[in-house]
């Protein structure tokens, strides 16, 4: 057997070892600094020292293995994801990140530059209903308001850090004071293209910017019996001409996705020619131009829609985060050690956040992609098979000797 | 003062003193065998016994008022409407025709045949969740399988005509066994369509035969952000498609009206591409070969769009009911009174249902519309103007004399 088939298996190991450490019984579920997300941290600790690193946490529960290089004194280069989970989580989603960066490592062995193998805390964002806690304290984004945020119970960021904190022998990780080579990041895809492709493992090129909006179309709510159709202000018939719409645009560009997820009308009988209906508009791609372009086009034709049916459209952009583009040199590196691997250099924008966003505040970032089953993620069905987990284990290998060698 | 500009402002003053009658002060309540659904009974049994009639009730709380006739041994002619609402309602449906049939007759004074007035005590079926309690009984349609049906309360049909019917001096009205000329309904439109055609009155061809569905289609649920357009299985876009084409068959014909009222869909986040959606159909057409030819054409076009996205489709007919034509002769005598008030023929079908629905089963019916304001019923907002209500009084008044003549 091969180190890395070695390596391979005892990550399978982990990832199952992992994700019997829940809050819940039963259930996978691990929130910020709840005891099962520090039993987390502790556990992956325990493996980074195994591995010769030096360990650290911050009092959020984040942790930070180091391997020191064999060069000197260069800029490290980081590897990780998060520990923490969704309510009634799946197994790989975060964990694997963090434990294929440490079985690359017992393949490798120190590198020349020193390696830092990042294990947040916090990127789901469950308990604040605010996401990346873990990252963002690292890349010094969390300042004096977000202390402010509280959770359900009311508790604020900054009380739940004060009481509940991993506060003892805690330091704060810099990274936005200091030089990195870079952080690179694997992850499950959380979507169907690589099962679709047949692809083991692919690269990304970047983390879609996204515009949410909530919009509503007001007509008049009348009889289904008495009202002829040519006197309807129906504004359901209207939310569907909307949708489609918006099928549409999502159609026009292969890297858009535009999806309406949420619909409410009232009166909502089924007597009743629908007066009113607020749906919701989840628009993602991965270049800021073009979404704010497309989805300009897409409001567009919703006013033209509303116009021509006698109906008042309102729309609010409840959110809009820019995309964040993965370094083209890293990624480059990456698609070589894909290459080996799957014989592509497949390249996927990625739909969901990730790490990778509030780390490329502070330096350069790269991301791999793990096959999934059915695209399920935040699911208890979540699966990455052994041979795709052992398929991003080798990706991880061979671009940290690739680079290794530069 | 001419006596029907007389009977005009006492039919005015009646609907609002009917309209004080209700279970829920502050709004307009009358359900079946419920105190102000007697008391409103008793109240319009009075104004009966002022013209003269004798007034007689069954258990259920329908009254008749039988205003004798002139010309020896006519089969009657009857006039009426229901006085049960719905909850809180407005005062004009049910009560214009019951009201407006007895102003009628305070101009006629007595006709050559007979006349009975009905004020059915359950149209609306809010009770029992099964309309036309009132109307069903006097013609026979209340059998042993009706008396079991039961109210929220637990209450059966049998038991609550028994412990809370106005059984003392009961009568039990039985059309179904005499030969009467017909039914002559006067209602409040419901819609909208007199408002923009400007049109006080109207005759009615038919109430319309209506269908009612359950319509579900099912695809696959998504992350919003990780699956591209092109490999969605989208619930709400296949049911998005579905609705503006039951928009476009109800379009294609102008008797035809078609209507989505309720849409449920799951999983129902706004990063979630909707997996399941379920919604309803209501289908109404005069003509009843006409509603299901086109019936069938839309529900093979929704077969059509559900394979051409991938998406399951199951639908239940949950409720079809024919429709029910007015009698041609006595609508053409109709229409002759309607011409002379309003210079026009004018008729509608009517797409809500009516106490002439089951009156229908045992005798020849016509209908009379009179406009409301925005086409609103079933709402405390509802009215019909004192000139339309007088507009609606010389019809029917015309109509009598006309019929008396021949």
């Amino acid at each position: 057997m091969d180190a890395i088939t070695q390596a391979a298996g005892q990550l399978a190991e982990r990832i199952e070892a992992l994700g019997q450490v829940t809050d819940t019984p039963g259930a996978l579920t691990r929130t910020f600094l709840s005891p099962a997300n520090l039993a987390a941290a502790a556990m992956v600790s325990r493996w980074m020292e195994e591995l010769g690193m030096t360990v650290e946490h911050d009092a959020g529960g984040t942790i930070r293995g180091i391997l020191a290089g064999t060069a000197g004194d260069l800029p490290p280069l980081l590897l990780g994801s998060h520990l923490d989970t969704v309510i009634d989580a799946g197994k790989y989603d975060g964990a694997l990140g963090v434990l294929t960066a440490l079985a690359a490592l017992q393949v490798t062995g120190p590198l020349p530059f020193p390696v830092h193998v990042l294990g947040f805390s916090d990127e789901e964002g469950v308990r604040f209903h605010a996401t990346y806690l873990g990252s963002r304290a690292c890349v010094g984004q969390l300042g004096t308001e977000a202390m402010e945020i509280r959770d359900f119970a009311g508790v604020s960021l900054a009380e739940a850090l004060g009481k509940e904190g991993w506060n003892e022998g805690a330091t704060r990780f810099s990274y936005e004071d200091s030089a990195c080579l870079a952080y690179v990041e694997l992850h499950i895809e959380q979507g169907r293209v690589l099962e679709e492709l047949g692809e083991a493992v692919c690269g990304v090129s970047a983390i879609c910017g996204q515009s949410r909006l909530a919009v509503g179309l007001i007509g008049q709510a009348d009889h289904a019996g008495t009202t002829p159709m040519e006197i309807r202000r129906d504004a359901l018939a209207g939310a569907a001409a909307c949708i489609l719409a918006a099928e549409r645009c999502g159609r026009s560009d292969p890297l858009l996705v535009a999806t309406v997820g949420k619909l409410d009308l009232r009166p909502g009988a089924s007597n009743a020619i629908p007066g009113e209906v607020k749906f919701t508009l989840d628009f993602r791609h991965p270049d800021d131009a073009c979404r704010e372009r497309l989805l300009g086009e897409l409001l567009a034709e919703f006013e033209a829609i509303a116009a021509d049916r006698g109906l008042k459209l309102a729309w609010d952009l409840v959110q809009a985060n820019p995309a964040v583009p993965c370094d083209p040199g890293l990624t480059e590196r990456l698609l070589d050690a894909i290459e080996l691997v799957t014989g592509g250099r497949r390249l996927l924008p990625s739909g969901a956040g990730h790490d990778a966003v509030m780390m490329a505040t502070a330096m350069p970032v790269a991301m791999v992609f793990v096959r999934c089953r059915d695209g399920l993620s935040h699911h208890p069905d979540e699966y990455a098979s052994p041979d795709d987990m052992a398929a991003g284990l080798r990706v991880l290998v061979g671009f940290l000797q690739d680079i290794s060698k530069s």
